[in-house]
Parts: structure tokens; C-alpha cells; sequence
């Protein structure tokens, strides 16, 4: 195999960074280049300015990098993006304006016109819509929020062979989706939090970029209803998802 | 105050008689005068024949109290019974035909056509079912399932201003519901289990009953359709919630 | 009865001046008459200014008062503290100098010289600490920190009635004991935490002042060797506590 | 590298036995070729007798291997036995009378005067016992109960360095340890329970063994005392153990 693609993770000293940074270690196409993140971490060793709370340990090689600002200086022209909403929107896109590949996990560019919304399993199509991002260069893709990822690889199949009125969906989440420290042990041990800040709002609306169809460089939304309720249950990895759907009439699937 | 009204409970010892036991210890109209269970209990004292799970402490006085056999020959006119469905439904029978007043937390006699499946606050006009039983001076009125009850407090003002077409549920319910031992540690720590034994079938039925109306001695089922999903997880007491509802369209509800 | 007492709480907000309201809130001698807490919360009702994590609700009597500085200027002679430690040396010294009451709950004055370390059950004599305290008519009265005292009670009795040569003890600590948000879920659910900072410190240290013997106005402290070692576990309220003793030999005790 | 040695699996459904599969499936030098169980499964394929609860998924290969009765007329000459100490005593004698070799995870034969006690890191010159066994070609090796071994791997380099005069321990044990069902969620969720049956006991008597010195082809145990007080807590795999020791004395370590 030919030599490996050097990358960049914006964020790196975060919950989502660490995600990437394990993930990709050995991947046999990226190779981590560049560890990015705010300035409370810059010029120390990874090891040094990270909370490590993976269970696979840290390894030595990642751990002495050098931690670098997130600024579109760096050698890798891919970065995967866990940056914090907060900060996301501005760096991703002074990233993409000097050229970079930004593959982002934040929720800021996820609604943007020319921004795929991208589950590769479900609309791989949606790829096209870069050619129509004004990045020159450079160019944003965003995942979709976790729990919105498996409801539309459910969905996806239905839609296509018999058309969806409507969908509910109740997630049972786990703590890890919200980071480190995230959820209070005394708010969720021998209890079920039924409020997950934006998470119903991202599942009502995320669903229906995704499933809907590239038109004339756009996407047309999917029109089905979703109504969405989000739970925190005492499980660490891993988020459970109760869907129940209801069918187009035949009548309106022929239209 | 007046005496107040001597009752017993079957299925003593069992979880659900336990409840009993505690609910009705002090009670302002009725006093525990038979503590009545299988036979591996009879004639011990209750304190040595059950395995006390309740947080209050078992009191003297009814640790004293000797247990006696499921049997139609006690004083108490009024029963209630926490019996396991394996032999609720044969005592039960024996002791409405015998002239006793059954209260029954058992599935054994719910769908029976004359007997209540009573929550005080949403069908206590079902109560007049029981003038056609055939029990002669007894009678069995049974309380539904535990997540079906909370779900028909919700539904009940819903169906009656603006008409159901359908209800979606999904239950994340307490390992309390499962007695004791119940659900094993190990199954459940770190984990949601996206099954109870028919527990989805109770759930997608009873309400039909409860909400039904009194036609001619008879209870007309309503006719809405309900999916139901049920879940456990890591909590003691107390089952969540989530539903989703459709209303009827005004149309058919002007019918 | 008489009138009540008022008393003021330091620290209201907080998870222990929480504790407070809720067991001054019903006392038969005393009343809440003063809630103190940080700049953050002056001149903000109660209500407003905590984020309340005691299961029984905030009474709305409670939740209407406005919140006042930390300042020696309020009415009730006595303050029960449950200040941070950053602050609760300088706060509580200023309250004594100027004449009140102080009762501590945090580690602060512990360890001062005249200072009781009180539990009543077990050392009610170092009351008398309290006159020689260079407050005027203020004084500090502290109590221990949680594992401690339990400890404590048990090991009255036993060194009193035979001597300790020592005490091996080991924790199993609740959630609640780390305060809100306090523990993070991810670390403690499916595990064990085998460390509370400082927690080793105060139970090797505590319990020889409190099991120690007034001698000319200063206590002298008690002589066995402690070895703790704290554990944080999945538990929301309740330390449990493993605790293995020597005695001392007759001989030594005979001294 | 030359051909595995076949071994079987006494009690192969339990969780024990499960265990062993687990680990021997893939293993360099054994190779799984009985699974032997109760009469409940026998003729049976494994995957319809076992109720599986590793993680790790259930091999087809294995999955297909129809289970045999626990008697000693298999090919396998090694057997691994994780049978209930009910039944263990007997079958593990008969096999190894029969000339296999019996090694076991039961407490049965612990204790035994010629039957080694293993941990291969602490006491292999132990081997040395099974010449004196009466089997025949047959033998039986046991280890030590769980909790048992880390404390005797922390042991064993300071009682021969330093001498122990005596050793206090508490143990946080895991439910995995307790099988499967195992303990009851209403017991440990939210909860430790300070006792495990008969656990106390093993790890005040199995290290003395482990830790004592072959003299004239028996045992002499060593001589230090030994507390334990064993807890459960919600943790699903892995003990921890709290150890404090005192050393032996100068002069008593020289004689």
C-alpha cells in the first residue's frame, strides 16, 4: 500500500477529538499529522493537555506530538472537526477558505445549503453538492448528529419502497454522548433524564436533509412528520432508539 | 371513626402482596386481618415465611400474624390479591364463588366481560359491570397492568374532547415491575433490554377496555389503535413514559 | 414552646447549605431566619439562586426569601456554614470576631487548637474548648467530615473499654458525599473510584482529636495509627465502612 | 507448530464453563474437543443447552459440538472443570481416578493435602504435590478462589522479603463473580451488599496454603493472620481490593 494520507483533527484535546484520534491511529488510509485545538493547549505534548477518557490507552506516539493551534497553517489538507459548537462555525470555515478538506462532527454547517449532511450507507449522492460550495479548494462535510445516524439508515429503505407520513422516535441515550464530565452521576444513577438539550430539535430536522433528494443542486427535504423524544439512560456506550412509522397511502406514494 | 374493615390479601408474600402489606398497614378504613399464601407458608409466622423487600420495616405486629392458605374460609370479606397468574385465576374464581369481594392485581381475570378493569380516576362507571357477574354475593375487580394505568390517566381527557386515532408508546420501566429477584444484575448495570414478556400485548389491549364505554352491560372496547414498545432499565421505582398520539380527524369525530 | 431560634446558613446554595434548609426547615427549636451565599446569588430570591437538588421540593416559604451576603451584619446569632473551603476561613473568622455562633461543616477550623471537633454521641466534653477561643463572644464549633464520624461512634466504646493500637479502615462512599455536579457518570458507573482527594488525610487525622482527652484546656490527642483508604462508589446516599482494629495489649493499656 | 492437545470442559454451560470456551477456543496450544454438562443438556447441541452470556459471541464451531454427560470416557485426557461445587467433589474424583487430568475452578478439592493450589505466578513449586496424589495417572489441580489470587500475587513478594505477621483486607467484588442470574438488580443497584457466602472464609484459609512451603511432600501452611470483609458493588467485571498489612517483626523474621 501506498504511503499513508496525513490529516489533522481540529479539537483533538476534546471528547469527539479523542474519538477521532483513536479511530484513526492505524487506519490504513489517514495518518494523524496535526493535533489542533484551543489555546489552553498549544506547544504542550498531546499527552500533557489531554484528559485521556478512551479505555484503549493513550499510545506514546500520539501522546508526544505537540498540540498546534487551530489554524489553516498546518501540512495535513484533511482535519476531522470535534471542535465545541461554540467555535466550530468560524474555525471550520476559515479552514475551508485556505484550501482544507474539513470532515466535521459539529452541529454548525450541518444545515447549510451546499453542505452534505452525509451518512455514506444513505445518501453518498449528496457529495455533489460541494461542487457548489464557494470554498474554491477547500470544502465542509458534516456527519449528522449520533442518534440521528441510525433512525435514517432505518428509515432510508422504507422511504424508498413505500414512502413515510410519519415517524416517532424515542432514543434511550447513552452517557458518553455527552462528553466528558457531562452527565451528573446523581442526575442519572437509578434515574432516566427525559431531556436531551437540541437533541429532539436535531432528530426532527436532520432526517429530512438527509432523506431528501439532490434537485437542480439542491436538496429537496423529505416531507415526512418526525416527532422526536430523547432520553438519558444509565448506559455508557451505545444509544437504544424506539421507532414507530406510519406509511404514505398508497395513493399519495403514486404522486 | 367507626371499625374499621377487616380484609385479606392472597399471594401474601409475594412482591406484590408485600405492597399490599405496606399499603395497607395503616390505612384509614381497612385493617389486615388474613395474610393468606401458598402452602410452603402456611401456619409460619409471616416474618419467617416472606423475604421482606419493602425499604419500611416489616412491623411486629404483622410479623406475627400467621400465614394461612389460599383457601375461602377466612374472615375477611374483602381480598386482595397479588397472586402469580399461574394460580390467580382458579383462587380467585373460588373465592368471588364463595362470596368474596376480589380486588386482583393479576392479569388472570382482566378481559373477563363482567369484571372492571378499574383506575378510580378514569372508569369508575365500569363498577356497574359487576352487577352482571355470577358470582351470587362475591365479585372480582381487577386494576390493570402498571404502565397501562399511568398511559389511561394521560389518554382519558384527550379521548373524550378531541377523539384518538392512535397512540405510540414507549416505556422505560423500573426493574421494581419485575419482582423480586427479577431482572438479573448482570442483564441490566450499563444496559436498557428492549423487552418485557408480554408486556407490549397488555399495553396495545387493556387500555381498549378502560377506555372503552358501558353499552347495554356490556363495555364497547374503543376502537383507536396503540403500538407499544417496552423497555427496562436501571431504575428501582417508577416507570417513564413517552407518548405520541394522533387525534381523530374532525370528521370521524362528529360521528 | 417558646419562640424559635433564628439562624442563619452560610454557603445556602451549595449542596451541603442545602442540606441545611432541609433539616433546620422543620426544627423544633430552630428557624431559618438568614440565607447566605456568594456574590453570584445576592439579592436574588432563594429560589432563583440555587439549583436544588434535595428530592423533597423547596417549600415556597424557602424559595421566596432573598439571599444575602456572607456579612456579619445579619440578625441571627448563629450561622451553620457549609461554605467551600476556599472561602470558609476568612468568612467564618470575620462572623466569629463580630460575635456569632459559627457551627462548620467544612474542614477549615478543624484542626485548630480550640476549636471542638464535635460529635456529640462521642466527645461532648470538648464543649469546653470553646472558652478559650479569642473571639470575644463569638465562637467555631466544627464538625468532622462524613466517613469520620461513623467511624468515630464505633470506636468510642472500644477504646474506652480496651485501647487501640490501630485502625485499618476502608470506604465505600456515596456520590452525594462529592456534592453537585460533583462525580461525573462516565467515571463511576460499571467501576469503582479507588481515590477521594484528601478523604485519607482527615480520617487518619480527625478521629485522634476526637477520640482524644482534654487535658489543661488542650486536647491531647488519642495515640493509635489509623490506615484509610477511600473508595467512591455507585451508591447516591450512605457510606458503607470496612474497619479491622487492634486492640492494645493489656499491658500498654494497664499504662 | 506441531498439533494441539484436545481437552474438555466439565460443566461447559455454566458460566464458568462459558468462561473456558471463551478463553480456550482460540488458545496456541489446546484445543476444545468436549463439552461436558448435566444431564439437562446432554445430546444437545451446545448452542441450544447454553444460555450464553460472554460478550464475545458464541463460535458457530462450538455452537454445533453436542454436549456429552460429565463422565469419564472422553478423548480429551485434560479436563478443565467449572462445575457447581455441588457436584464437583464427585465427578472430578471419578475422572481423575479414571487417569485424567483435573484442572478446576471448584473449591471441592482445595483444601485437599496433596492437591496443589495453583498460582502459577506465586507457588508453581506446589506441582510437586500431585506425585503424591492416589489417582493413578490421573491428578487434580485446583486455583484459588477469585479475590484469592490478587491479593496473593500482592503477597507473596513481601511475605518473603519482609515476613507478614498479619494481613486485613476488603474486596469490592464484581457481579460477574456471583454467576448468572447471579445477584438481583433490586440488591445492588444503588446498593453494596457487604456480604458474599462463604467468601470470607476462602480468603482467610486459601492463601495460607498458597503462601506456605512444601516440607516433606506436604504443605505447611504460612502462619500470618488473615482478615477479609467481602462486599458486592455494581460493577460487572473486575475486583478491587483494598489490602493493609503488618509486617513481622525483626526478630521474629530471623528465627
Amino acid at each position: 500500500m501506498k504511503k499513508k494520507i496525513p490529516v489533522g483533527i481540529l479539537g483533538a484535546t476534546g471528547s469527539v477529538g479523542q474519538m477521532f484520534v483513536n479511530l484513526l491511529e492505524d487506519h490504513p488510509f489517514f495518518e494523524i499529522n496535526d493535533l489542533c485545538a484551543s489555546e489552553r493547549s498549544h506547544s504542550k505534548k498531546y499527552s500533557e493537555a489531554v484528559n485521556w477518557i478512551i479505555p484503549k490507552p493513550l499510545s506514546e506516539k500520539i501522546g508526544n506530538m505537540v498540540v498546534k493551534p487551530c489554524e489553516p497553517n498546518i501540512n495535513s489538507r484533511i482535519v476531522f472537526s470535534g471542535l465545541d459548537s461554540k467555535v466550530a462555525g468560524e474555525i471550520e470555515s476559515n479552514f475551508a477558505k485556505n484550501g482544507y478538506i474539513v470532515i466535521s462532527n459539529s452541529k454548525n454547517h450541518r444545515m447549510f445549503e451546499n453542505v452534505p449532511l452525509l451518512i455514506p450507507d444513505v445518501n453518498p449522492d449528496h457529495l455533489d453538492l460541494i461542487k457548489h460550495q464557494k470554498y474554491g479548494k477547500g470544502l465542509i462535510i458534516t456527519n449528522p448528529n449520533c442518534s440521528t445516524i441510525g433512525l435514517c439508515m432505518a428509515l432510508k429503505p422504507i422511504i424508498d419502497e413505500f414512502g413515510l407520513d410519519s415517524v416517532n422516535v424515542v432514543t434511550m441515550q447513552a452517557i458518553s454522548g455527552a462528553g466528558y464530565p457531562g452527565v451528573a452521576s446523581l442526575d442519572i444513577i437509578d434515574n432516566v433524564i427525559p431531556f436531551i438539550k437540541d437533541e429532539e430539535e436535531k432528530m426532527e430536522l436532520e432526517p429530512l436533509k438527509i432523506l431528501g433528494k439532490i434537485n437542480n443542486n439542491k436538496i429537496d427535504f423529505a416531507e415526512f412528520k418526525i416527532s422526536a423524544q430523547c432520553n438519558r439512560v444509565a448506559v455508557i456506550n451505545g444509544h437504544t432508539e424506539c421507532v414507530s412509522i406510519r406509511l404514505l397511502e398508497k395513493q399519495q406514494k403514486k404522486k
